[in-house]
């Protein structure tokens, strides 16, 4: 295939390349009908099928086809369930051989940074780790019937206030550890046909001219083999862009770019390989679509049984927040549902996400169809932050007069979409308010919560159950249905930290930035991370997610205790259903640094497994960590490192409630580079493996020149002032304290020592 | 005179001027006797006179003459009391011309970033308002006696460890808003005869060769007139250091250095004039303190009248943290006094500063001498972190036995010194277990501490009083004994925030950094600054401090509601003695930025006042306020800059603790400079007055063009997505989404709107 699509290039004209390198319109590659090249189609929709219907206006926002809307990330990331998402992903690329389609354009693995990300509904995690699993899981699945993915938005498109042109100003390091790793996973894991790059800068460079990110890191690192295209509208400098690995333009027709393409070919500014380089990648994807097409020509969209599957996949998502007993409902009682989510539930957010949905069926529309003992009050419009005394008395009475009341609360459409960032982290306080009042009179109140991201809970105390479903897709009604009333546990964890309150985030005196720059000045401490290090309370924390039966975690046994450069360890654990029901538990490893490395959180998220249990049945769970699960990014050796040393293991069902620990004694045969100069420190010397024969050396010399010197090693009476101040003292300062020596020789012998002098 | 020091200049060899750049030992200028240049002597210790005896050591600690150890910063600058410190300064200056010292080291300005940095005794506070004002009168009061000042450490020196090498990275604008202005009000009120420049680099480059440092911003900006010196040992690069406006190396000899200095000059690497301008600035100097000698030949060190200086300045400094009026304690008392500081106080800190004090009397030994009715149990001792058994319920049965017991407690000089940080934020956990046993068997407990910065104090819920007396000189027994008994009312306020625990701390996640850089992520968000933006709760606010008498603040005035870029607003309140003591209130205003301005804290110190009330009386305080108070430093203009609109002043004697407030508007005719490039977004060039009217021009001609445009300028049912998406579009963006517009042209127009195309 290669060779003929390079025959192809050949036969090509300048032009006709050039123009290969942006779409045709919103929604197609172009086309070179001339060789018979064929164009594909792309269509938005990680959690669904978004195929514009006809090129019906210029943001090709409106009047997509009739199709399934799944859970949104934020819901199926709570369900640390990799088997469960790639069976979507199979589901949706069945969907696209069946309408056509040869890419999606997801997943969309951007980080929570926080909770007023607008677009946040559409991202997994506030942990790169989960976010990579999850999103290498989707596309394997979706790539698996022969249809590409875009993995988005690459990277650092963590709000959408001026998105199109702020720079994120963020360290390496941070970079490495918390915002490239979901795409680094998943480019290893399932190597996504395509990647989209976001709108933004990061540090000064817009992500679409950006050498670093699209070639050095995405293809030389990791590995990536397939095109990068642009979000639509990110292109900046269509030439810089082909130089710095970016293929495809979108949207289409690029007129103006293309010119400029082959203008810098012409004056010699780009070479031809290059965009050659560039088509070859476009037209690979292509004809892997086009050449597999065949293969699926019996596919059907059958969008009811599809639906049924968004019911399954709703319900392994809802993460039950807190629980006093009231849920599950028993069917004899009577309940009050209250609210205008309970008839129209929210369960997708807006933007190009958004699903022209082929059936949604509310709670309140099962609970008619199951016969359930349930009465509506409307309380309050879905679409204001609004209730009229009316409809909160009648609300008050109906929650009175039953056994249960269940509050179906969250955030409106226009609090919550793609294009801007939410204002606060709070409930519209009509519901607050409704929640406050319901739950003065009764006392088994539950909250059925449809939000995309955190909301502040100061309620939460107040009422006897929370239910999360996110945005659960159309089958969010079936599936609360089936929660509430026990017919299956909830069995979702948190994949975000819930705060206490906005300002307890690590992003809040950064975010959204000045319109220019936003300062990403929390580095690694995003989420959990940044809590479980500060020791602040959080209202839910990561990891969270309670169930109607109960678990043991136990007996955690480790394959070996020390960890190599090369060495992998099992970690098995045994899980045991100590309650009544069957239920699913997530089992979630952290690793946490002890060696005294500065600059790293307190644990990090480097597994989980998700289990299906019977009442009273064990299972052993086994996760597999290597060196790079106890590594951080080292800058200075642009490369991943774990310091030789102890770090703990720790098994829990949250990120707050570690259950069983051990530890594993890394031995590492890398050493980071030691830089000699005036600077070096007395202390930075002494404690080197490579420099310490050399120090001893030194300070016995200067023991011997010096009444300081020898105060301060003076081994029966040290001064510890002088000791302390020596072990900051960096070579440069021996003169000044009288010490005669040849410092330039000092240094020159350490740098041997260490094999360099850089 | 500067004629004929240039004239000495002139007749000066080269290697005689290079010489007078360096020390001639550890306390002393050299002196040219060839040309009867004298040389004068410098002496550690802000808060007293550390003159060496004789060339003891090499460090240069040991042996100092007997002297009198006032209060250190951290106890002066809770007093909020400009004339107290003036009055302290004029004291010390005193003694010095009695001793022949030209120049006291100090005053210590640096900004208390961490409550672990080692030195934070010596520093003032967390706020560079206070920390500056307080400094300026202190080296009024110094230099009123023709001896000179060495402001320090210039700068960013927020912690011991690896203080000589490692580089604070910080921002231009938390440079400029929190750890210069210390420094730029001191130059500015009261041009300290010398600067001390730090061991730390600022961002890469070494203080003692940051030309930025000290000459763009220490002369340029501020008009410093005087000599910069190096801390001791802080020397580098010596040539850079001539060119970057440092004058004078420390200690001497400074053999090699001199050399370099002459090679410099002679290879033409550095030009003569600027060698001569460093000798004539440390001529000028010498000379102003030696010509001035004379005046002073009768000034005498009286050790007596100065310690009952100390003792009266230690009684202003002292802070109530909480009382349940268990203080004052009435003569006719049991009392018991508990822990080892009750007959050695802990007054002072380990160090440069330390003194060879001439006197220092315990509160136990007061209470002796005064008869009060006061037993004793040592229970633990000052130089360990142990308690016996024995010595415990010795303590605990004493206590068990009075009407007040009274806990001496603090932290033991190997916690808390210069040369090393702290490890943690607790007092010894003999102590906190003898604190929390006493308080179980004594409702009456009282805690007077002895610390140099703040301390967790879990425990404090549990006791009666808290009296924080940091390190409060030689006189603090007497002090003390003072405060518990109610001869004199408490009076300091904190000038630090006390946070529940240390990982509550802006630097927590960054302190001390990885030994080589220090990573002040935290930005202008230091102390108060931080805990009010983030809302977090503190075990005591920056500016707490009660009284045993109680005051009203009320009645806010000010001269005027608008501010411009050249006026100044007077604010004023009454405050009222409304108890049946004397007493010293102090008033703090605090101003808001309510303009929208991103990063800014929620409040800052802008005036302070401290005023002396009789039982009823009643006294109109004034503090005056300029655009400066409102301003933030705006690194494009790389000035201060207040944007127009409203502030909110805030009084109130606690940072938490707001009584009264006023709006202020500003109307300034600066605006700050605005680039246009394919980065500008639509919501810039329709807010910017400078760019409104073609911004109108271009959106009408956009609706034409574009369904897009149309849809979101609709007046009637705007696109709300729309609206929000094409508010954050930039220019560069526009031609991906269909409008054929010539970019270069429209940004060339906005260009010349605001008058700039850079």
């Amino acid at each position: 295939m290669s060779n003929s699509i390079k025959n192809i290039i050949k036969d090509m004209t300048l032009e006709e390349k050039a123009s290969l390198c942006s779409g045709a319109d919103f929604w197609h590659t172009k086309a070179v009908e001339r060789l018979g090249v064929p164009a594909i189609m792309v269509s938005d929709g990680p959690h669904g099928l978004r195929k514009q219907a006809e090129e019906a206006d210029h943001l090709g926002i409106n009047d997509s086809i009739s199709a399934v809307c799944f859970p949104a990330a934020c819901a199926t990331a709570a369900s640390f369930d990799v088997d469960l998402i790639r069976e979507m992903g199979e589901t949706i690329g069945n969907e696209c051989q069946a309408e056509n389609v040869g890419v999606v354009l997801g997943p969309a693995v951007n980080i929570k940074r926080s909770p007023l990300c607008g677009r946040n509904f559409e991202y997994f995690s506030e942990d790169p780790f989960l976010a990579g699993e999850m999103a290498a899981s989707y596309i394997n699945g979706v790539q698996s019937k022969d249809v590409g993915t875009s993995i988005k938005h690459f990277a650092v498109n963590n709000q959408e206030y001026r998105r199109m042109s702020t720079s994120a100003e963020v360290s390496e390091r941070a970079l490495h550890e918390i915002y490239f790793p979901a795409f680094e996973i998943a480019v290893k894991k399932s190597q996504p046909w395509t990647v989209m790059c976001s709108y933004n800068k990061i540090n000064g460079t817009y992500a679409s001219d950006n050498k670093y990110l699209l070639t050095d890191v995405l293809r030389d690192m990791w590995g990536f083999e397939g095109f990068v295209m642009t979000d639509w509208g990110a292109v900046d400098d269509r030439v810089q862009g082909i130089k710095a690995g970016l293929e495809l333009e979108m949207p289409g027709p690029g007129t103006l770019n293309d010119k400029k393409i082959v203008e810098a070919v012409k004056s010699g500014a780009l070479e031809e390989d290059k965009l050659d380089a560039a088509v070859e990648k476009i037209l690979e994807i292509v004809y892997r679509f086009v050449d597999n097409h065949g293969k699926h020509a019996d596919a059907v969209f059958d969008r009811d049984k599809d639906h049924d599957k968004a019911v399954r996949i709703a319900g392994e998502c809802a993460v039950l927040l807190q629980n006093n007993g009231v849920l599950p409902i028993a069917a004899d009682k009577k309940v009050a549902y209250i609210g205008g989510f309970a008839k129209t539930p929210r369960y997708q957010g807006g933007g190009s996400s958004h699903i022209n949905s082929s059936k949604v069926v509310s709670a309140l529309d099962e609970a008619i169809k199951r016969n359930r003992n349930v009465e509506f009050a409307p309380a309050f419009p879905i679409d204001a932050d609004s209730i009229t005394e009316k409809d909160l008395t009648d609300a008050i009475e109906l929650a009175r007069s039953v056994d249960v009341a269940v509050i179906f609360a969250g955030l409106p459409d226009f609090i919550e979409s793609e294009g801007y960032d939410r204002a606060d982290m709070k409930l519209p306080s009509a519901q607050i308010k409704l929640i406050e009042e319901i739950a003065k009179v009764q006392k088994n109140t539950v909250v059925v919560l449809h939000n995309g991201s955190p909301i502040e809970a100061d309620w939460a105390d107040n009422v006897g159950a929370i239910l999360e479903m996110y945005l659960g897709g159309q089958g969010v009604g079936e599936a609360t249905d089936k929660l509430l009333f026990g017919e299956i546990s909830p069995s979702g964890h948190l994949a975000e930290s819930f705060p206490c309150h906005l300002e307890d985030n690590p992003s809040y005196l950064n975010f959204p930035g000045d319109g220019r720059t936003i300062d990403y000045a929390e580095g690694v401490y995003v989420g959990y991370r940044y809590y479980d290090t500060k020791k602040m309370p959080v209202r839910w924390a990561f990891g969270h997610g309670l169930s109607y039966t109960t678990f043991k975690i136990d007996n955690l046994k480790l394959s070996g205790s020390i960890m190599t450069d090369n060495s992998e360890i099992e970690v098995s654990v045994d899980v045991n259903n100590t309650g009544d029901r069957v239920g699913k538990e997530v089992v979630q490893l952290y690793v946490s640094d002890r060696t005294g490395t500065s600059g790293r959180p307190v644990k990090e998220l480097k597994g989980f497994k998700k289990v299906s249990l019977n009442p009273g049945e064990t299972k052993t769970v086994s996760i597999t960590i290597d060196s790079r699960s106890l590594a951080y990014w080292n800058s200075d050796m642009k490369g991943w490192y774990a310091p030789s040393g102890n770090y703990e293991i720790l098994v829990g069902d949250s990120s707050d409630h570690i259950l069983c620990s051990a530890s594993v004694q890394n031995e590492t045969r890398v050493l980071p580079p030691f830089k000699i100069d005036g600077a070096t420190t007395i202390e930075e010397l002494a404690t080197d493996p490579r420099t310490a024969k050399a120090y001893e050396k030194m300070m016995n010399e200067l023991a011997q020149k010096s009444g300081m010197f020898a105060a301060a090693t003076d081994k029966e009476n040290p001064d510890m002032m002088l000791v302390e101040m020596i072990k900051g003292m960096p070579l440069k300062s021996l003169a000044s304290f009288g010490v005669d020596v040849d410092m330039e020789a000092v240094i020159e012998t350490f740098q041997k020592a260490v094999g360099s002098n850089d």
